[in-house]
């Protein structure tokens, strides 16, 4: 499984390449080129042909620097000062011994005090969303999330010397393990195991290397006596499955079928309860090959009732709801609501009045950051820009496009990368060309190629 | 429509049909012939082939006779005078006039004095439940119930001359409309027409004649100048077809599937939600088709892992919980616990120690009044005798079978009608036999074929 | 404590007492007598005086006749056969063996043959509200709540020869526990004693003796080896203590006092917290005598606001709604709404106009039937009719008076027991009289002197 | 009513006043400091005196410069522009035009651009919880809840020329209107006038003024046509009344009266019922007096149960509840856990082992900042320190102290503001004094009057 390599893996300063991120037109684009980083030196090609849901997988890069400035124990301190993290809530204590579990959050604040406390004794920390106190961390995870098209969630551990913080377990989840500091002993099992058994995979992770493996493989780390070890779990694909889109698609598909065929309609046979059911299924009975047959098959016609679009577009509202709001760049920043000079000064409103005109030229602030969904007969426009960084913290956001407008929005979203004009709008009116792209504005979902102009 | 013919049909009076019926072995047959003596003189092999839920149907039989003893207007005054009515709850006070329909319940008891003077002021009168309040109509739903597979119900509706007491409406139940007193002019409109326009079936509804509409056959009843109305419609067939019992099959086989077929658990595409989805309705991308093919690939798929059976005792379980509980004749009642002559005589018990014997003969009380039904991976025993007359006044009613006793509950229900000894039921010893045989018979499931004989 | 007597204590049969008692043309007056029956030779003004809520007491009458027809052994086995009873609901089964407690309830129907074989076992049955199964019952405790004015409640217990059902206990009910059956040996001590020590009155209860005792007082009750025993347990004065009164009344008196008394509303000392709550409880601070002076003198001070009558009426609506409705008498129902011989025949109403006259005299159908109480700026009827003999199986019933009725209806009230002419309600307009009149007539809350005479 | 002088009030500016009082030993001396230089030149004595919830009144200043720092314009922009602000939680955006007042909220996150154009169209826009926004707002509000024992809370309000925001209305907190910028013309009513009439109270509020005035007191404020107007309204004494803490004494009392006097559990007159309550309240019976004056008897004994310092103790924990958190001065912050230099270097804890000493000398962090309360039997200590800056974001904060710890917790409460030696505390071993003091140092409860050594 080892893709391990003795040669030293260099990569650009995460700061550095963030930056030059900033400066893809496309988002998109940037989040393939985040990803190609993380998993750098192996092709994302190979990396989904091969290793994705499939396997675990190692990259060895001999080189502590690779993810430097992604996170530290200085920045868990900073946060444990700075930031009202809260045992339970934010931090979770634990300890492995002796094949046993525990958990010691104390109630209320944790304070370095307190919680280095627990470290010197031999406890795991695991914070639990560190993007909401780390700008790069918030960062990455909005970047990553528009490549996978899924909620992308990180957890930060930190585990002193000669311990383990947790028992062996699998999660729901596709499982980056990203080594910051220090080294971690782990070990990974295949799934099909009933018991846990060897593993299929066992290596000293250091730091810069890469761990991964998807989900339901069984895991479990430790420290060795002579290091501690500081990591990153980047997670994603959580409810993500074929699986999970028929929970949405099926029960939708039946309840058209039954409005829209009379075979769905159709009572049940009058007798139908004394062949079928437990009570008779051994029985020797034609009817029930003929009832059963009859009802497969209505359940294979509901096929052609599915609603398709609008289900994915139940699972593409959650994931909009699941997202982190984009952390902007400073150009995104000057060329969208959030940069508008408008200012109040002595009592006077000054650069407010800066109205779109026909040739300004606007997209969508970044490609996933809003999308048009049906919701019933009618669409709304749902989007992440006023998400929180706290999960879930915030409802989802949405407001429904008027049947008139949804041409020009539909234009819009699949316009992107590139800009065009708010004449170029698909509206009757200028008027209403420019009153869409003011409210779009307005509410942070669109930007202007140069910023406006204020009178 | 109308099978109507001149000449009088006749039938044995109610009374005596059900003293009849009372001797039937098989309550099952019971229930056909009570069906039968409700449509002749049309077969009941015609009726369900050509108009059970397709069209309806007015048997007119010139005998007033016919249905006497169902339920009358004095009936219904005793029911006022004697039983606790209240209005909005039993009864609904009801008035269609100038296309207006109003509901005149006051609140409180129902009684004579003030319901009859709504009718006397042109108030059409619903009695909601005539089951609980009336033997008779209990025991004639309780039989059916057991033809339909499906719960029967009833109203009562009392018209005064010249008066209308509901607007034109549909209802999703196949509706029995029996006229018992005075008449009821009547007309049914076919289900495809948007607007009302003509009706494709009007007639005069005498006492004794039967009118049949399925669901969705908009339709109204209103009285002749010289003369009041009163009817009982029996119904069934609510949430009864193919379509309902797929809703509980379904999700089952879903999760099913996503068990124990990898495929349904395998990941969505990383960027499917780029070319899916409404606002992607009528891109022109190829991967659209693909992913709709394998998804709806996956949706046919679904049939293979159908628990049909589990799926149907879902369906049973509830229809059991919506039967009315048996009305038992003499010779049920003198053979079950409800006969047992144990009495209590100064502090001492009486026939008490009644033991089941090896010899002793056994059956289900009636057909349909017990089911074995997958409950998980265990089975339970589902029953209707402790229902109450009042729908849903009791919570389901049902007890686990331990899997030492499933087969002897299965054989039991298989053999009805016929009575099997105890000592042939399928259990590991003679006590296991006695004990269960026992314990049917105190929850009053199964009678003997002689009443028990006390030391 | 023994008011026991070596003379045989005669009294009337229940059954021609209640046939008597239905003359009394006072309900008040009724109840009076009935409780005189309960407890004589006692007189009630002795009673009253020295015993109830004070100390148990035996009354030893040396008469097994005197309480018959109250309720008995084979009218516990009709009910069980007739009506459906459930266990854990109407019925518990229970045994006190070795000090342990046990309660052994199946689930379902309480049907004769399974019931009879647990006292065979050795058993207590005790039936919850026997008032729901037996008019007599039902009766009793309908007339004794008007002498009580608060719930009068029943529990009957049966149990076999060398048993006890229930372990030492006390309640919250004054309890007359009137022996029916068999004996029972009884066991009554002083709520003072910590630990259950000496008992301050033991007695073999015989059928037609009555023992009281107060709520509070702890009592156990066994069967003797050579004897069962019947008895019913009459039970009242739940919740009914100048305390529950105040509990209405203090809450109403201090927002009373808020809005209507500015020194309520003002502001608390700046500086309380730091010398008032428990953590300065044992400071030596002169402010803290000051500051609780104050506050107990508003406390007193409340006193002043205390919407006296008001509160009482919140009590007495509770009383209303717990109240069983009365079992009418022959008279009662000739001359009340149900008794009118409305009918319907052929479809034509017969006997509705029957219009109160000027002249017909009417008064409350009993005395405690129904109640003015105020409802904020509002006045409402309260009444019992159309209560459930099951306990609040119904909601309180009661409907608003119009400020132009309230005088007549209090009028009304106050006549009680006097009949008085409709022309004498104090309304303005004889219309108003009678429509008044009519529709209390109907809600079954008034009957007239003679039945009324229809046209 | 007007305090006004025409010589111009100085005072220090509010950022060189806040260092000072960060020096100021006692936390309610600081809290006493803040609130003199927030009404001075009037001395608090006068002010609670002569106009502390009796009337309103004006504190002229002609100093602009007075409030500076507190908030501004440009401190409202830069909160909009950095922080996640939302129409409808934490800004209004409403206007009263022609008598009709509107709000104009729309869905979302409150930028300036969309702001500041309500601006300009004339709405008057209000900034709900400034203090979890504003550093300044929140030290301010944060020293002066300690003052008043009541939460203090804050609105900011921005109006622009020659508009209105607000209707006339009265609210129920005592409140200081602070002039920050601009002008504005003020009407205030006395609170008995039914109808609003002629103002007791005229001005033009300009910045560095106050206006004082207290709850009920009707108030409208509007712009003149030349100036707009910043002010922000601190409140207080909202529900912290005497009849406020009845509410909290009253039932507590009559709870203990019932336990412990039998005269509370006493049964109701057995026919009270029939001469008390509304129907009877203009009856002329003696027993309405007797009754009557019995119950106010009781009423007037509660006094003698009023559990006094247990109900303050339920006010004063809403009041830790409703409490904002300290802003720690640096002392604080060096002196406290917050400030302990444990840090974790190349995964190796530096500076944890901090044991207190017996010579450590310790206090409250702050004299409100925690408090004794009783809990049923137990003693709690409630803590603000973990509060949030937004109101009751948290649960109330508390833990059990232990019997053997609440004299301890108490003797360092009543301590304040002198340090006292670990050593000092009365507990039964130095042992548990250091883990008393090591967990309330923890809990950031505590500090030290030198910061902690380590090892």
């Amino acid at each position: 499984h080892s893709l391990g390599r003795t040669k030293q893996v260099e990569g650009p300063a995460l700061h550095t390449l963030l930056t030059d991120l900033a400066k893809v037109h496309n988002s998109r684009e940037r989040a393939s080129r985040l990803f190609e980083w993380l998993i750098h030196p192996v092709p994302p090609q190979n990396f989904f042909r091969d290793i994705w849901e499939k396997k675990p997988a190692l990259i060895r890069r001999h080189n502590p620097e690779y993810y430097k400035g992604l996170f530290s124990t200085a920045e868990f301190d900073r946060i444990l000062r700075e930031d009202f993290v809260q045992f339970g809530v934010n931090l979770d204590v634990t300890s492995y011994r002796n094949s046993k579990r525990d958990t010691h959050n104390p109630p209320g604040r944790a304070l370095p005090f307190t919680v280095w406390d627990f470290y010197k004794k031999g406890c795991s920390l695991r914070l639990l969303n560190p993007q909401a106190f780390s700008i790069t961390v918030w960062n990455v995870l909005s970047i990553l999330q528009e490549k996978f098209g899924s909620m992308a969630g990180a957890n930060v551990y930190l585990t002193p010397p000669g311990t383990q913080g947790f028992a062996p377990h699998y999660d729901d989840i596709e499982a980056f393990i990203i080594q910051l500091e220090g080294k971690k002993h782990w070990r990974v099992y295949n799934p099909s195991q009933s018991e846990i058994g060897e593993p299929s995979l066992e290596v000293v992770l250091e730091a810069g290397d890469l761990l991964y493996f998807p989900r339901g493989f069984t895991h479990q780390g430790d420290c060795l006596p002579d290091a501690h070890s500081l990591h990153i779990t980047i997670s994603s694909y959580q409810k993500n499955s074929w699986g999970e889109l028929l929970q949405k698609l099926v029960p939708a598909a039946l309840e058209m079928a039954m409005e829209e065929d009379v075979e769905f309609r159709q009572g049940l046979p009058l007798d139908y309860l004394t062949y079928m059911g437990v009570q008779n299924s051994d029985k020797d009975d034609m009817r029930r090959a003929e009832f059963t047959g009859h009802l497969l098959g209505l359940m294979k016609k509901l096929a052609d009732y599915a609603p398709v679009d609008a289900a994915v577009d139940q699972k593409a509202k959650e994931f909009l709801h699941d997202c982190l709001p984009p952390v902007l760049t400073p150009e995104e920043q000057s060329s969208s609501v959030q940069g508008v000079p408008t200012r109040v000064e002595n009592g006077k409103v000054q650069n407010v009045t800066a109205h779109m005109k026909p040739q300004t030229k606007i997209r969508l602030l970044r490609d996933g950051i809003a999308r048009l969904c049906s919701e019933g007969d009618a669409v709304s426009l749902y989007y992440t820009v006023d998400n929180s960084r706290v999960y879930h913290k915030e409802e989802p956001k949405s407001f429904e496009i008027q049947p008139e407008h949804t041409d020009a929005v539909e234009f819009l979203i699949r316009s992107y990368p590139s800009f065009v004009s708010v004449a170029s709008l698909p509206c009757d009116s200028l008027e209403e060309k420019v009153s869409l792209a003011e409210l779009l504005f307005k509410r942070g979902l669109i930007h202007t190629s140069e910023p406006l102009v204020f009178s």
